[in-house]
């Protein structure tokens, strides 16, 4: 005997999801029978609420219900800095810091050629118009950290320079409340060089 | 910014899910956005069709979209075995060994008073009253070999050996193409108590 139908199905359609292999989705599976039957609609709901919803706004990408984005339609922001992002899941931490108050640009992704994502893959093209048309004093990269990341970043001053005013990349250190011995090689020639006067 | 509202109420809800929690159910919900609008869809219906069709086999309690379940109604297995498991993915492991003709009883957990789960809340009763009625030659008690299983194994050998000719437990020894330095002292140890002629 093999499991039913529909939960062989279910299953099949979780391990689909990243980080859920055969044993995680039949625990899911198990805990959505044993839980309310309304635990599971909501879910399900949510699953097709979030499909029909959700946008990317066409002035940054990020993901929105309504477009603009509520940020790029916040008369309060500073339209003229531009922080450049990965993903939307990376503008959401940079507004959660609280230490920002210009625009995003979210290239929905990053330059890597082992994963045949090139250049004209992410939202690139549309980032060099939109500081083409002028008004961005300031791009702050702050793609990752990572080989991909810092090619990104390094790509996109090449392509920027020519019409922005200045490009600048996030500073990379010693993380705060962290000491030194508790940090990477990499980390502190990266603070070492990034250094500033006091 | 946070994320919008339909995007926090599906991770809300899949953080919900064991093994999910915040950073994974984010990777999730960007998966889905990325993903073709049939998976989502995909995913939400089988959710839905698993509520609606699964339920609990009336006999050996699994879980089946008929009832009794295929494995109950089947007249070729030998209804003078009874296989007592915790789980149906037990007994789903136990169908893919290919070892056993005999029917299940699902208990639907194990007794653990640390979690709160007395005898009453599993299907012990209805294990009893089945044996009870007469026709079960032997009970092969396939708990887990944790504490717990152990535990649940022994009070089940006592409430069923005043019904059932034989009350067995699986054996429980060193892996098969495993050798003695891979195993740990408690399976050794085991696997010496439960020695058997050749």
């Amino acid at each position: 005997m093999r499991y039913p139908l529909s939960i062989a199905r279910l299953i099949e359609e979780l391990i689909k999801l990243p980080g859920i292999g055969p044993r995680s989705a039949e625990r899911i599976v198990f805990h959505l029978l044993k839980a309310p039957a309304a635990d599971c609609d909501r879910l399900a709901e949510a699953l097709r609420e979030v499909r029909k919803k959700i946008h990317h706004c066409s002035v940054c990408y990020s993901v929105a219900e309504s477009d603009p984005c509520p940020v790029c339609s916040d008369a309060r922001r500073d339209p003229a800095t531009l922080c450049v992002v990965e993903r939307p899941a990376d503008m959401m931490a940079v507004e959660k810091s609280g230490g920002y108050r210009g625009l995003y640009h979210v290239l929905m992704g990053k330059i890597a050629p082992l994963d045949g994502v090139g250049p004209e893959s992410l939202r690139i093209d549309e980032l060099v118009a939109r500081v083409k048309r002028g008004g961005v004093a300031e791009v702050i990269i702050a793609t990752g950290s990572d080989v991909e990341g810092e090619a990104t970043a390094l790509y996109l001053s090449r392509v920027l320079k020519p019409f922005a005013a200045r490009v600048t990349r996030i500073a990379h250190g010693i993380p705060m409340g962290s000491s030194l011995d508790f940090s990477d090689e990499v980390t502190i020639k990266r603070a070492l060089e990034g250094r500033a006067p006091l």
